[in-house]
């Protein structure tokens, strides 16, 4: 859903969180507008407060020439990423540097209202530590127009979204939780401005403004945890599908007529490749005798074992565990050669906890990807490992919420 | 690869093309113009003879209110559609109208030379038969500003293009197709502007401008004949990928370790599902003595078998070949539903020589389809056959060339 009538301000503030760094001319380029109008835009964005003035880039005909970067301290955003396993929160200037963060581990199953708590709790500690070190945060700033004041908060959930009504309608790896007005519960306890958006949008879009995906126009994102989805950018713009639900990677199909799937379907990627079912197999393995070593790291609570413990296990040289995560991240790679074939990205990002575990899952996956993918991609077509860690997506939910507040102009001065 | 500098002129001309008829008032809401901007840009439409007024549509408020469409007696345009297994051209006014068709069936592995031969004649044969029906065409307008003298062409080819130099890059089912300027050919034949596209995403732009899809943002076109292609709009633009390779699903991997593909890779879809693997198969059951059917339809030449063959004799109860048909639509039903969780299309079109053929293949893909699909976006999700039959994309290219023409004012006059 594309806004074609995007504003001048919006379009040249997104422009320069993309890139980083812009110079007046590069803007008047991008968008064919003449000095006067960058002028104009430019100006409005540094009176108020919005970007700011980084540096100077020597231009072609020997002059210097300034560039434009966003202002970190025009305020601070949070971001909390709700999945089956975790609630993590990171608190960020406007700018994406991280204040502070926070992240609580969940138990699979966790009751909708514990999870909305701690939701609450991680936003609240995390708002009220900015009042200890809001004095840094402005004090970053000597720019005139610069207000430090503004707050704006967004949730990520792995799942359908329905962003503009701030629902969270389906997590399928989050027994129950339908329908759940993440918005609504946030802005009660906070008082602020709360975007709502899925989790691997929200990792696509940390991507292209703080991780590697910076520059590039065609790429998609992957969150590799408990659940598997997928981000992706297409000319530049964030792609949500027809009906906002793209991106269901781990509900394609990848062996037909196999295991029911949370989903409804049966095979899915998700039943022998996700997080969730590496956990399953591991606890089939340990009651079958399978593998010491995973059963002594789980110290007889086989119901508790993870696909993190799995990692950990394989990292020890446990045959098993190595064999579950070697077909695991197989059959990632065929699902992701696929999705390439289709969409033609420049660059493939992998986040989430089965990334950031660097286990031989990885291996396989890269492996099989490069095997399965069509020969004629491979030469310009990139893999790599989100260099954002596990806190990916809440920092991009942050910024997304942070450019969504300026955009509306619904900023909240606290 | 958008255009995020599109003037309004263009765009404008693009809404109608894709609307079909639009009001003035349609214009300022879209682009967010006032009834000022509406003015400039639809007058200078008109002036051009570009759009005409096409009727009146009764407003809300009891006024009639004028709306717009394309002109099509402004001049003709040529598309020429070159496969495996034929060359179709298509003579149509601006607006998409056909003023005349030819057609030649070629047999696949003809020489390269031969292929560009067939082009030539053909298009020279279309527009030289437009001579004759000018007079009509420029009869059916009563504009002032109407030209009917614009002449625009348009060639493609399934496969990898790179339209801003002409040249259509790899072709994998022509053997030997690589690197063929075909835009200089044609255009030292014609002496017009020759526009070059990937027959697929043709495809897509022929169902967006009179098929299926018109009004739909957010849909897929899948090309089912000797070769699997597939074209995409996404948030009402036609998407390419990062290096224009995009829609490559006939090279989804549908048996991993499956048989090698002319791609390169191996168990590709096209491998099991396209015209060119049911001949093949169709072949071998032929020697093998599994379809007296197939044997005496084919009068011996069981090694000029062809897919439409198949389907003849499935039309006839052949088990055999209702069998080779049911499994190969079937895998295109895994390999469409792995696409749609992707990228959440709000429409299908089934294009092509295979879906025109209304064989069993039609439904097992669509009964694959929908049981494969994840079930949440069963609901929302269409899947139809295209109504262009298998001149599709050459009716497409014709008025991408067109718009093409119009856009980079690079107007012919004859």
């Amino acid at each position: 859903m594309r806004d074609r009538t995007a504003s001048v301000r919006s379009r040249t503030l997104r422009l320069i969180r993309e890139r980083g760094q812009v110079s007046r001319g590069e803007i008047g380029q991008v968008f064919g507008m003449d000095k006067k109008g960058v002028s104009l835009a430019v100006e409005r964005l540094l009176d108020e407060g919005l970007v700011s003035v980084s540096g100077h880039r020597d231009s072609r005909v020997g002059r210097r020439s300034e560039t434009l970067s966003i202002n970190g301290a025009y305020g601070v955003s949070l971001g909390v990423d709700i999945g089956a396993t975790h609630v993590i929160g990171v608190l960020s200037d406007m700018a994406g540097v991280v204040l502070d963060r926070a992240s609580w581990d969940i138990r699979p199953g966790l009751p909708i209202e514990l999870i909305l708590e701690q939701m609450r709790a991680i936003s609240s500690k995390l708002l009220s530590s900015r009042l200890v070190s809001s004095k840094h945060v402005s004090g970053r700033s000597s720019l005139p127009g610069a207000r430090g004041s503004a707050v704006s908060a967004g949730v990520c959930v792995p799942g359908f979204v329905q962003p503009d009504a701030g629902v969270s309608l389906v997590a399928e790896n989050i027994p129950g939780w339908k329908n759940v007005p993440v918005r609504d519960v946030l802005q009660r306890e906070l008082g602020i401005p709360v975007s709502v958006e899925d989790s691997s949008r929200a990792l696509a879009a940390a991507e292209l403004w703080l991780g590697a995906a910076r520059g590039v126009h065609d790429f998609i994102a992957v969150d590799l945890g408990y659940g598997i989805g997928m981000g992706m950018y297409c000319d530049g713009s964030l792609y949500r599908g027809g009906s906002w639900k793209a991106g269901e990677i781990g509900h394609t199909v990848a062996v037909p007529g196999g295991l029911p799937c949370a989903c409804g379907g049966n095979g899915c990627l998700e039943t022998i490749a996700s997080g969730k079912a590496i956990a399953r197999d591991a606890r089939m393995g340990i009651q079958e005798g399978r593998s010491d070593l995973l059963r002594d790291l789980t110290k007889g609570s086989a119901n508790a074992v993870t696909a993190q413990d799995v990692a950990v296990a394989a990292g020890m040289g446990d045959p098993f565990s190595i064999g579950l995560l070697d077909a695991a991240g197989s059959a990632v790679g065929i699902a992701l050669a696929n999705a390439a074939a289709v969409l033609d990205p420049s660059l493939i990002v992998l986040g989430g906890g089965l990334a950031a575990a660097r286990s031989p899952y990885l291996h396989a996956l890269a492996t099989s990807w490069e095997r399965h993918l069509m020969p004629a991609l491979r030469a310009e077509m990139k893999l790599v490992v989100s260099g954002l860690g596990v806190d990916g997506s809440a920092r991009g939910i942050a910024l997304m919420a942070a450019q969504s507040m300026v955009e509306q102009g619904t900023a909240a001065a606290s």
